[in-house]
């Protein structure tokens, strides 16, 4: 397909219903704002121009909008007259002449681009306007596609509707693609003689009948069509798109117990044979080897995790943690910024952040590299098979060498030479029967109050 | 409507299928004892007089029973005779002379006031017996209520339904309202020449209409009617209304990403544009002010959590933490009984207990506020720009001032002054090359074994 | 029943649409292989004898299928023709004289003992032939059982149905009984006449009645019929196991306040009137008495939980964890192999592994047992009634008294006396006003930057 298109989205809304401090087009899905994924389906259809109708939060949904690949030009509607008057906020852009114009909206985001696809296809195939439809149980309230012989002969509003047409399920999404050359006079006969008003853009279909031309409907799933109008609605869109993608992973070999306790972001990556337990979030930036295994009650964000590697129960990998084949990241467990060597344990209760630890090295219980002084980070060094004890603390800038041991409970503040001893802590001292006469204080004192 | 009205709440029941050491109208939903929540909607519904028929647990229940703004009286029922004479139980207070009873139930804990307060429209509006309805998909099991000309003329039970009737999708929830005055007369009419000889609350509609009295039915949603007679049941009712708290918090303007893993508390307090991420759990008594953000994986109880403040993943905030504006408590962190003071962080494997962190002041991982000593509680005191070293213990009644500055892994016994540093540990010690000779001799015990 | 059955259970699949570097029936439900759940139904059902058709990893396979109480005979189908030369592979067992041969699968784990009885008490009653079959609101793609006069006469494919045959909603699971005298003779008149060129299992019902036999089929839920080719299906498989799972601990009396967020194991008990809040997993080889509480966000795996024993939040329970009555396990603790004693505490970021607690002591926050020396784990043993001071190391092998005080910040490293104070801590120094000099150098290197 050779055509020119250009998408027109429309973004202008006030989403005063989200009841939020910004547009509701910029609220995040899978952790991506809602408008991009739109822009990421578009440019999937094959289309890389869009005119984008903004109103609240302009300049940062135009930023938000503005995703690889797409050439994204930004036009401001100051009043709202209606889908059809929106569409004409483009106009200049429209009037470049391209073959087709498709018609998207911010505000519904599960769009794939295959129902694009085939709109766009359908204008090939000769029609003027070519609307997106779904079939649904519950069609109360939408437009209905009133079709015969193949052609799309209406959109039927509800209240304008016979019983027989009411009793029709197959529904108008408002999504459409125009036939780019007669767009602009198609769109300037909308009028607004209606009951708020406004310009509709579902007149297109009997407007564009009426001068000899054609119209047809193609079909979308429902869900991809879902609207948010407030937050309960996100939280479904949310669900939604989290459902696609945990499928699409699962089908691809990844393993989920309970696949409705896994939170994945737009760009999560888990490979073939990885094991995902319950309760796991992914944040954005994670990819995951196939045959690691991440236990349950994991937070990933910004992570690497190689094959082999276990991660958790209770573990958190923030940005810039990478595990090697095999490491191991256990509960209450924290790595940040730090490489995790081939191997290498860091099992309960530890926190390391700017640091290297080397391969097959052991890091105790209750480790903590200590690496910010306040002002500024520093790093640790820790080389391959060497052992900390627990409850050591590590201040940064340090270096263990391979194969050093740590005293448990010591504090380090020098680098450890290679297969070297440190400790730091003090001598053990003991006062017989003193825990006794301590208790009776104690107990005094609190009889006292 | 200045009408005067007495509830009569039936809780005598035994919950045998609850198998339960207690009453099942003291299992909690949201938090908050069942028959709370009846008595809740009971008082909403403009309600201030109340007998509740009691049986195991009496004096519990009545406790849980008795909220603030009802009078609540309480009435033993010895003998199990049906609802009809359950509600006779209460024959005193009924005999005092209110303009209406109402009947409800501390096993159907979701009712709202709406129905309720329809119910009493209806006895204003000249009925003697207004039924509460419910429009279900699977009305097996349950009694029909047959209604002519807008008079509810009978509720049919199941056994005895043509095939008519049992085609009826309109059921007897068991809830009404009688007319006070006539109340006692219409009970003592209800006989029990039935299968079972007990006597029925449902006869009252054909007793009132023999005696040329009006009934009539009003609507309610199925799912406001859930009763609970197995803990299975129980998850159910808990379900339904954290579903109805979700839905109401995110339409209030507050982002949920994953409804479904948020458990609220029946006293969850949430401000406009806070963020909730997957998997929190509200205990009771925590109030979350608009543009907080609490992380996937934290359990909150008893606090609060000011704007632009942080919390999680995996924090737990327990009774009295108090986070002040843009103050952050990360993972693995437990909060008590403690202020943690404007954009001061606590973000790493912490415990601060029985304390007040200044504004500012940074509180390094692994840090321990040592709060108790076997017998009594002491406090902490931390100025504000304060830096805590990683890994130190803050052994209370302690005061650190302002700016101080405490060394990593320091044990901390004594108050230390504003923008002094302090440290307690010991100073590192290394054996060249011992590290190998160790290795060697543990691996020797180990082949020895 | 005294009949003699052996069943055949077909587990020779290539599973390649699991993208799974093992058999899909090895894959886990409920933690348990998926082929040992048929086998335990089995078992359940009466049989003790199976013929185990093996393909792929057939040696792990057989050996997660030779649970107690069956005697299992694998033999390997090397050649895939269908189900009925798939049957054909045990010819050998089916010669020896069984009354009755019943046919399962391993990808089809939650059927459950009652319809397999079903089946064999059919052939009981007469039938040759004994199909299981499922009723389902979405037939399409199943063969549909066609029954006239209470017997089978044919399961009649998808593709050659009369619209009226459509329309039946009785499905064929694949499951059934087959006479076993007569079981070879019927099963080596199938023919693979059909496009596929394979042997269907199904035509057996046909075959029977051809030669004056009977056939009939009995029901059983759909739910237990959910067959497994996809890691998305199952996943869908693991939902209906622990809801399944979930719903018997409930009716007897366990609460689950959120049991979809509750993840059991095949071998989890649980007792009466304990309280399971959301976000539990049970790994395998747990028992909580009833009483018990296990609060939100807690792992346990190879634990037992006493009665009025308290665990989490956040807490992990590994192998060999012991808590007795009245014992807490709090937030960010791990215990793993160790015995915690009656009312004993651990309640904050701590670590106890290899050790055993006494009665009523007191583990302060951040307590760590440093049991493993890089080579060798070791025993910490702590009497009744001590008190371990807050962020301590415990170094093992090490025995702490009964009544001892560990002072908070120690590195204990011999043992300590009943009674007596034990304390390894450096000395408290302070700089006074040298906090402010080191901001500043670190604010000046900051800004060199």
């Amino acid at each position: 397909m050779n055509r020119t298109c250009l998408a027109v989205v429309l973004a202008a809304g006030d989403s005063t219903r989200m009841k939020s401090s910004m547009s509701k087009v910029l609220h995040p899905v899978g952790g991506r704002p809602m408008i991009a994924h739109v822009m990421a389906s578009i440019a999937a259809s094959g289309v890389s121009d869009v005119a984008l109708v903004l109103g609240r939060d302009a300049e940062k949904v135009e930023k938000a909008a503005s995703i690889e690949g797409l050439a994204v030009e930004g036009v401001l509607q100051t009043e709202r007259l209606g889908t059809g008057h929106a569409v004409l906020m483009a106009k200049e852009a429209i009037a470049r002449g391209y073959d087709e114009i498709l018609v998207a909206y911010g505000d519904v985001p599960l769009i794939t681009a295959a129902p694009l696809k085939a709109a766009r296809e359908a204008l090939a195939g000769g029609a003027d306007v070519a609307v997106i439809g779904f079939h649904t149980d519950n069609p109360t309230g939408y437009g209905r596609l009133l079709v015969e012989d193949g052609e799309l002969i209406a959109i039927r509003e509800e209240k304008d509707a016979t019983d027989a047409e009411r009793a029709v399920t197959w529904c108008n999404s408002g999504l459409m693609a125009i036939d780019g050359k007669k767009a602009l006079d198609l769109l300037s006969r909308i009028g607004n003689q209606n009951a708020k008003g406004e310009y509709y853009l579902t007149d297109l279909v009997e407007i564009a009948r009426s001068l000899g031309g054609k119209a047809v409907a193609v079909d979308a799933p429902e869900s991809e069509l879902t609207g948010c109008n407030n937050r309960a609605e996100l939280a479904v869109i949310e669900r939604l798109w989290q459902e696609r993608r945990r499928h699409e992973l699962m089908v691809s070999g990844v393993t989920m117990i309970a696949p409705e306790t896994v939170f994945l972001s737009h760009d999560t990556v888990i490979g073939q044979d990885a094991l995902i337990e319950p309760n796991v979030v992914f944040g954005p930036g994670v990819t995951v080897e196939g045959g690691a295994v991440i236990h349950a009650f994991s937070h990933l964000e910004g992570a690497h995790v190689a094959a082999g590697a276990n991660v958790g129960p209770f573990a958190r990998l923030r940005p810039g943690a990478n595990l090697a084949e095999g490491a191991k990241v256990g509960n209450f467990c924290e790595v940040k910024k730090a490489e995790i060597g081939r191997g290498a344990k860091v099992n309960h209760l530890t926190y390391i952040g700017d640091a290297v630890v080397g391969a097959e090295t052991n890091i105790g219980a209750g480790t903590i590299t200590c690496n910010y002084d306040g002002v500024n980070k520093h790093e640790t060094h820790i080389g391959a098979g060497a052992f900390i004890g627990s409850n050591s603390s590590l201040v940064a800038p340090v270096k263990i060498g391979d194969g050093a041991l740590i005293a448990s409970g010591s504090v380090i503040t020098e680098d450890v030479p290679a297969d070297a001893l440190a400790f730091g802590r003090a001598r053990q001292e003991m006062k017989p029967g003193r825990a006794a006469v301590i208790r009776e204080r104690n107990l005094a004192i609190k009889a006292g109050k």
